[in-house]
Formats: structure tokens, sequence, C-alpha cells
């Protein structure tokens, strides 16, 4: 009867707790929605500033705007932290076209863009043409058939796959790796199909590397469609490519990480870090890759600090720099925080995105995903459902190896048209819908809420 | 030990059908997202058709484009139902403006566009503006302080709501009784201010009705952002309104729904009824609304008729006419089933835009909804989490009253983006997603192929 009476008053008090933190939830969603600052906060880093990749002046620009920003919200604490960064740069020509072998050899001019890290052509580069449809057949390829050729790598992302990250996993290493298999085999340039799902007129640049030892060529991605055309051109007769641009690498840059934090009521030392990149590919205006993501983790701070919630550990937002082509932003910072010998307990990462939330994903121990699905019945009605091991982040990712067993979460927002936008010069301010917007800080806020609470 | 063995045997089975339910999804979902027709009919519905209201020549030229369609694709059998419908026509003029009363008297021009069903102007009226933010404020104001004058009705729809069809549904009678109420009170015209999210240029037209002794009085909707800066003027100053229209009603026309079926292989007797409407308000495209809505339905059938799946009830696609402004192909098309002696045994409507699929709610008995709860294990990797107690259709929901009992389901896709295009100018094809588009019409499929399976 005692213990009955025990587990009734337990019982009121547990859902005392679960209702205050209702409140707190429906709280935070309107300000949000209602009161929002994100939106208005994306406009100025897209359209005052526009792309910024690491070691450019826009670059310089948005570190300066973000520290700003951070100031003028009245946070605990706004910082700098200097960095290194590579600095590449796609120049002032980029052209390219083809003409069918035959009749009437008309000119067919492309939209392509460098991949971030290529070479410059040295003047206009001119060659045959030769198509693979994957890595591995380049591999398998003889040498005598490429040498002197430009390859052109044609793998479409998988439009049946469900999950569209996994789509651009699959042809990641096309981008990645395919100016050295190329080169490996004597090819002048590399040209691939762009990562992209529709069938548009956008190419999507991004990352690509060089090895030691293998010559350095150019690379580039052309847009869908006319990775379409060349490959139906290619199928009638030869084609000759004519591909000119004049990017290049110059020394590493100066550039910082910018952050801001609320401090613990009860555990100062111990730190969330939430954050996504703010260096962005420089063409469109880098608004879903990761403006987004940046403006949802201040807006969610800022939140918290506008509605007076004192969160147990510090919160600290990090708007990492250098994410695209390098991630020196992530790897100095997970040592910066381990020299300072700072207790970092969880960190979460935005970097999918402005679309309607769908959840989160857990990186890390088994523990910790029981805490993450404990949040479902608070933020179910919230159209949340996705609770469950998943992803972190490129920018927090090393913190891993400098906190063995931290767990790192992913914000989950919806997949669909991500790769509409990626890396490509629709990436822009118009891209990213207000209320999709807003609802991603309101649930990283409560996200992070809830995971104070639970740590 | 002999239960145990029938038990496994049974098990066995069980998880046999479970992973051949899980292979037709499959081949479903390659269909629809690698060979769909989806996008390429939804914008032959926009672009080569466009808006398409109820007795004009657009409904009348997407009757026949449908009728055609889905004989293309050999169903079983394909349909007109001839049904009459309510005609009214926007016109040539709507225009609208207003001053300020005071030392500069600028003309500010209005985005503005008449409710359904409105009677015009009959010439320029001119009239004071009085504004209400809601309509029991506006019944519980003074004939002296209403008369002669506008009714300016400014509620806006609730950011905060999470699910915005709540935040439509409570301000939707502002627009349905806004006339009847202002004309009570002696008002010479009524100007509500958009149902609509965003604050844009848009105005969103939708039904209204008059009343039997009631005056009736013209009827039309303010875009938002004019909404709120005929507001702040009101503030400062009287304001002179000025409004032109000459829309008008027509007497009843006549028009179809159009249909197509696969013939049961069991049970052809007993039909299960999937839709959408086929008319539009006459302004954009209606492509969310409910362009997307049809097409979803017919690229479900289409693709159980591609893949040769066999139902065991009898599948049928309607394209219902004059859901927006009379719901008499509902209507009709219940009483039709009933007095032909069909057995209706479900019904699904897909009617709330073409965004990525979030789930199925059930209008109906509860012993459906652990069927439809069942669904879950084989649509949860296609990113499907709602399943619940929900709302079917307009167009299907007159089927209750003649099959008491008749599970009725409504497809909920995500619906933070569509009070951006409802009834708007916007709702063109370019605001619905292919991807999105797709996935819509492979969840019903999948849907339908389950549901078919369990009845």
């Amino acid at each position: 009867m005692k213990h009955k009476r025990i587990l009734f008053v337990f019982s009121l008090l547990f859902g005392q707790l679960l209702a205050q933190d209702s409140l707190q939830i429906r709280r935070i969603y309107d300000e949000a929605l209602l009161r929002g600052h994100a939106y208005e906060n994306l406009r100025q880093l897209c359209k005052d500033i526009g792309p910024r990749l690491s070691g450019s002046a826009q670059a310089q620009m948005a570190v300066d705007w973000s520290y700003e920003k951070m100031l003028s919200y009245q946070f605990d604490q706004v910082n700098k932290q200097a960095i290194t960064v590579p600095h590449w740069e796609r120049g002032t020509t980029e052209t390219a076209w083809y003409k069918s072998v035959g009749k009437y050899e008309a000119t067919h001019k492309l939209h392509l863009l460098a991949l971030g890290g290529s070479i410059g052509t040295n003047g206009l580069l001119e060659a045959e043409v030769i198509e693979f449809k994957t890595l591995t057949d380049l591999k398998n390829a003889k040498p005598k058939d490429v040498v002197g050729k430009i390859v052109f790598l044609n793998q479409p992302m998988d439009a049946a796959q469900i999950q569209t990250f996994k789509a651009y996993g699959a042809c990641y290493a096309i981008r990645g790796n395919g100016a050295v298999e190329a080169a490996k085999l004597g090819a002048k340039a590399v040209v691939i199909r762009s990562l992209g799902l529709p069938i548009d007129e956008h190419p999507h640049t991004g990352s690509m590397h060089y090895e030691k030892d293998v010559p350095k060529i150019p690379a580039a991605a052309l847009s869908t469609q006319d990775a379409d055309a060349l490959s139906i051109a290619l199928k009638e007769s030869k084609v000759r490519f004519y591909l000119e641009m004049d990017c290049r690498e110059f020394p590493d840059a100066n550039s910082y990480n910018v952050m801001a934090e609320i401090k613990g009521s009860l555990y100062p030392d111990q730190i969330i870090t939430i954050g996504g990149h703010l260096d962005s590919w420089d063409t469109g205006e880098g608004a879903h890759d990761d403006g987004a993501g940046v403006i949802h983790c201040l807006e969610a701070l800022r939140i918290l600090h506008e509605l007076d919630i004192k969160p147990k550990h510090t919160i600290r937002v990090v708007f990492f720099m250098n994410e695209e082509n390098g991630n020196q932003g992530g790897q100095q910072y997970a040592k910066w925080c381990s020299a300072n010998g700072e207790q970092q307990i969880a960190a979460m990462e935005s970097d999918r995105g402005g679309f309607a939330p769908r959840g989160f994903g857990l990186d890390g121990p088994d523990q910790y995903l029981s805490i993450l699905q404990s949040f479902e019945p608070q933020l179910r009605t919230y159209d949340l459902h996705i609770f469950e091991k998943g992803y972190g982040g490129v920018d927090i990712g090393p913190l891993k190896e400098q906190y063995p067993g931290i767990p790192l979460f992913g914000f989950v927002p919806d997949s669909q048209r991500y790769f509409d936008y990626h890396h490509a010069p629709s990436d822009v301010f118009e891209s990213v819908n207000k209320r999709e917007l807003e609802l991603g800080a309101a649930a990283i806020a409560s996200f992070v809420y809830l995971l104070d609470k639970k740590l």
C-alpha cells in the first residue's frame, strides 16, 4: 500500500516534469515560428555575403558577420578560434563545349564547374572523350584506350534510393578519385556527371583529391542534362571535347571557427557542442549547405537565451570553417578543446539542409540511443519520427578521436530535395522555405533542451 | 514439441509473406522513381491545360485529357460519369486599390482575387474600410459602425500550429461566412486577408457562400502583404477602398467524373475507390490542389497494372469534378454507386498536395485502425510514419452516407508548404518537386496493394 502511494506520488511528479517539458518545447516552437530570426539571418548570410569558400574574402566577411551577430545576442561568451585553411580559387575562366566528329560538327556549349581543388588547364585543352559508367569500369580499362583522352565518368545517382544520401555516397568516388584513376591511365582530364538527382542544367561541384606520384589533371563536373546529351553524342560518333579553366591552389590562409555559448548553471565545465559549417562552395549561396545548419544552431541558442531557459551544461554553438575542402575547422576545434582540457560531453550537427525536420540520428555508444528515443513522446507531435542510430556530422566527427565514447547526433531533415541544390548554383536563399527552416531551428532547440536535462 | 514445429512453419510462412510484400513494394517504388509517368502527366495537366474550374472550357479539356490518358493505359474499364456542376466565372475585370485619407492620398494598388461564388461590383464600388480581426468581432459590431462600409476581415493563420490544416480550419469562417455576416450589418462588400501562411504578394481565393434573405455583397481576398499594409494604413487614418470585379454566376453546367479500374481477381464486385479532384480554382495551375492528387492516384493504378499486380478487389481511380465549389462530383458519385448497387468497401483520397509523404489517416471504424497500423513495418523504410485516425477527403466523404461504416483513408504528405500555394497564382507545376510527387504515387500504390490484401 505504501509502495503504491510512493509510486503514485512518483508518477505524479514524473507527469508534471513531462508536462513542464512539453510547455517549454511549445514555447520554443512559438518563439521560432512567431518571432523567429532564422529566415532573416539566413537572408543576410546568403544575400549580403553570398558564397563563402575557405580563404575567400566572403569567408572572412562571414566570420565577421557571425561574430557580430553572436555578440548582438548577448550570449555569455563569444569567441573566434584562429585556424589555417586551404585556399583554392575558381578563377575567372571556366568554359567547355564539345563537337561531334562528322558532317556538321556543331558546337555544344556545356554547363560545367571545376571540382574544388582541381588544377587549371593552362590554356585550352582539347581531346577526344571516352565514357565510363563507374570508377571500377575506368580502373579496368586498358591504358591505350584512355591515354591522351578526356575521361567522362557518367554514373547517375540512383533515384530509387529513398535515402538520397545513400545514392550520393554510392557515386562519391567518381568525384573524389576520378582524377587520380584517370591520370594513372594517362588521361588528359576528367569530367564527371554531377552528383545531383534532377535532370537539369545545374552543375554540382565538390571536393576531389590528387595523389603523390600520380600526375595532376584537371577535373570538372557537367550538369546532368549535359552528361545525358554527351553520352548520346558518344553513341553516335567520336566527340572532341574543349575545356578551359584557370582555377588554382593558393598558399594556406588564416581563418576562424566562430562560437558562442550559454554557460551551464550546474556543470559549466561540461560542454555540449552544436553547430554546422560556415564555409560553402563558391557557387550559389550555400543556403542549404550549410547556411541553414549554422542558422539552425544559432537560432536554437538564441531561443534558449531569449526564453531564459538555463541549461545545466554549457551549450556552445560553433560555426565551423572549411568543412567543404579540408575539414580544418572540425579537426582543429577538436584538438583545441582537448588541449584546453575541456570536457566535451555531446555534440550535434546540422548539415543536411533546411528542409522539414524528421528527427535525429546517433553516432555513439548504445546507451545514448535510449536517451535519444526517450525524446520521442515529446517531439512526436512536432512531426519528428526518426530517433535511431545514424550519422553525426563531418565537423563534429573529429571529437570522437579526442573524446572516445562521446555521443554525436545528426539533425535529420527530409532529404528528398537536398541533391537538387547541393554544391550547385541553385543552392540559393530562395530554395529554403521559411517554415521548414524555422521548424528545424525549433527541433534543434528542443533537442538540446531535452538532451541537457538527460545528461 | 509438435506445437513448436507448427509455430515454426507458420512463422516461416508469415515471414515469406512479409518478404513477398516487401519485394512488391520495392518494385512499386522502383517503377515510380525510375520509370514514373507522374511528373510528365502533371506537366501536361498544368501546362497544356492549366487551371480548370468547374464549368470552364479548361475543365472540359481536363475531362477529355483524363479520359484519353486512362484509355492509353489499357485499364480494364474507363468511364465518364455525367454530373451537373455550378458554373461561376471570374470575368475579366478584377481590380482594387486604396487611398489613405489625408495629405497625400497616394493610390495603393492591391493584389486581390474575388472569392469563388462572389457577385460582381456592378461598376466601381467605393467605400470606407472597417477592420475586424475575427468573424466574432464582426458579429459583435454595431450596425451603425458597419453600414455602407467595406468590411476587412484580417485574421492571420496561426503560424505556431504545426499542422497547417488546423491553422487553415481556424480561419475558414472569415472566407466562408464573411459576406453573410458583413451583409447582415449593412456592409457594401467584404475583403478578407488571404488564407495563406507566408507574407507575400499572392492572394488566395476559395469558396464562400450567401444565405437566403441576406443581401449578396461582393467578397474578395487580399494578399497577406497587402492585408498587413492596409491594416497599418487604417491605424493611421481613414481609408477609402476602391473595388471593381465583374465575376458572376452562370446556369449549372454539364461535366463529368472520370474513372478507370482494374477488376478484382477474387471479388470483382467489391470496389476500393481512390481519387482526388480534377477541378481546381481558376488561378495558378491547380498543381498541388489537386493536380498532384489525381496524378498520384492515376500513377498508382498505372504502376499496379504495369507490374501485373492483380488485386483481389476492384481498384477504381476516380477524378472527381467540382470539389472546390460544390462537391457535386463526390456527392453524385456516392449516389451513383449506391443506385447501381455497387459494393464500396473502402476509399482513399489524395488532396493535400504533392509533398514528401508522411503516411495515411483513417476516418472510419476502429477495427480499420489496426489494419492501417499493420502497414507500418512495411512502409517505415520509405519514411512513412503517420498511421492514425484522421481525415479522408471531401470527395470521398459522401460515401459514408451511402455506405455506413466504410473506412475512408486520407493520404498525408508533409503540410508545411501547402498553404504557400493553396488556391493562389503560385500553385503552378514548378512548385511541385518531381521526387516528392513520385514518392507520393509510390506510397499510395503500396498502400492500395497492402489494403487490398488485408480486406
